[in-house]
């Protein structure tokens, strides 16, 4: 009888062209799917929580695959990281009921963005973080920041290329902390559009800079206007961090007052 | 007039084969003086404070060099980073006196080790960090590592291939801290034996096990055998932080209580 696995999975964006399945591109999704098809000799298709673009990363990307091969779900984990590059580790797998699917079960995500504030790049951040060499006004970041907060209709923080009708969007949470030359973001909402937490980081880098006003931004989303908002932060800076199922693990997440900064990573 | 540039570089060194020049080998400091000759047209020879090996990293690498070049500290630093691959950077430049030599000013050092407990491995620090799947007793590993502490004959904390004679070393400070699945070691001492940090981590790795006991620590130390002590562990846990040529400047590192997890990497 087939049953319904749940993966959740990291992995490094740098050397992918996003998870989704592309022709002649390489991709997590058909780095996983070949892998469990080399070992099982069995085929499956991976439903994401949602996509990722080139050079995004994952902490915890959630996908489920529908599969009559019996294997038990500590096994699989094993055996799938035994051949998978070294950027791709299933960190978890659990078998669920019918239902669940990664995408249509999920009622909230959590994402990071790692702006590294420096005038000289990093060698051990330079896939992980932006780098932005101006000079930020941190204090007006986090005055900015909480603009975001609550139901918006986010329709001039989406980059063309969607087909989403309906824009509404609820920020559940979006936390700034600065620590040496890194600022991270943690934002936690009900769903995002595209491109929508690159647009939110850019936007705040362009506040720090003293090119949008702080003060605007609750008129700039209202304006549903992409040109009203900041430039869209790079890919690398971004991590999925973690996927919701449950309310009240969403609770527990936004109710933390400061970001685990390290443990953020691991 | 010849001038006297001292470099603070920060590198990964997962794509070197260490610090030195070595015959058809790719080094960092080969790939520093070749980029130095193809920008000002000048040789150059870099004193580093001491050697890495290949997959160490360096978060303040400091080497110095004479050159007639007559370029401002500042340029320097611009010019090196533009032609640079990534994975090293030039975070300082400034002109010393003619006496100053980084490797025989040198008064102290700190490194950190980075030791990933885990089962599955991480798609973010596994350059950074060496993953050891076993449970270890932290609590046991702290109190190992205040046998450390002082002044001793590390001879058996010596990896053989050294030419050293002198193996009297003082360990001015260990902390170990621990955050979520990463235990992080600093250790600052007024010189190191060649391999002594890495062996100092696996050691406290293997007492971590219940392979060595960590009231045994003083004996294994006195014994000056290498076969007491433990595995050597793997190079690219291995950050060489900071490079000390001012008394006050160790003392304002070792009197921090705990250390900064994210910040020490940036």
């Amino acid at each position: 009888m087939e049953k319904n696995y749940k993966l959740t999975i990291a992995y490094k964006g740098t050397d992918y062209s996003g998870w989704q399945v592309q022709p002649c591109q390489r991709t997590v999704q058909e780095i996983v799917e070949e892998t469990f098809k080399s070992m099982f000799k069995s085929e499956i298709k991976l439903s994401a929580s949602g996509r990722t673009d080139a050079g995004v990363h994952a902490l915890a990307q959630v996908a489920n695959f529908r599969s009559e091969v019996k294997i038990p779900p500590e096994k699989l984990v094993q055996a799938l990281n035994t051949k998978l590059p070294g950027d791709i580790r299933i960190k978890d797998c659990s078998i669920m009921d019918e239902e669940f699917h990664s995408r249509y079960s999920a009622i909230g995500k959590t994402y990071l963005y790692y702006i590294y504030n420096s005038r000289i790049n990093s060698p051990f951040w330079k896939d992980f973080s932006y780098m932005v060499p101006y000079s930020l006004d941190f204090d007006k970041m986090i005055l900015a920041a909480e603009g975001f907060k609550g139901e918006h209709n986010f329709l001039g923080f989406m980059s063309t290329g969607s087909s989403v009708k309906d824009t509404v969007r609820t920020i559940l949470d979006i936390k700034l902390q600065k620590h040496d030359n890194m600022i991270i973001m943690e934002i936690t909402g009900n769903g995002f559009l595209y491109n929508m937490v690159r647009i939110i980081a850019g936007t705040l880098i362009d506040i720090g800079r003293g090119r949008i006003s702080a003060e605007d931004i609750k008129e700039i989303i209202d304006s549903k206007d992409r040109n009203r908002g900041g430039h869209t932060a790079k890919a690398k800076g971004l991590f999925l961090k973690r996927v919701y199922y449950k309310e009240e693990e969403i609770f527990q997440c936004t109710s933390k007052k400061t970001l685990d900064t390290l443990g953020s990573l691991l």
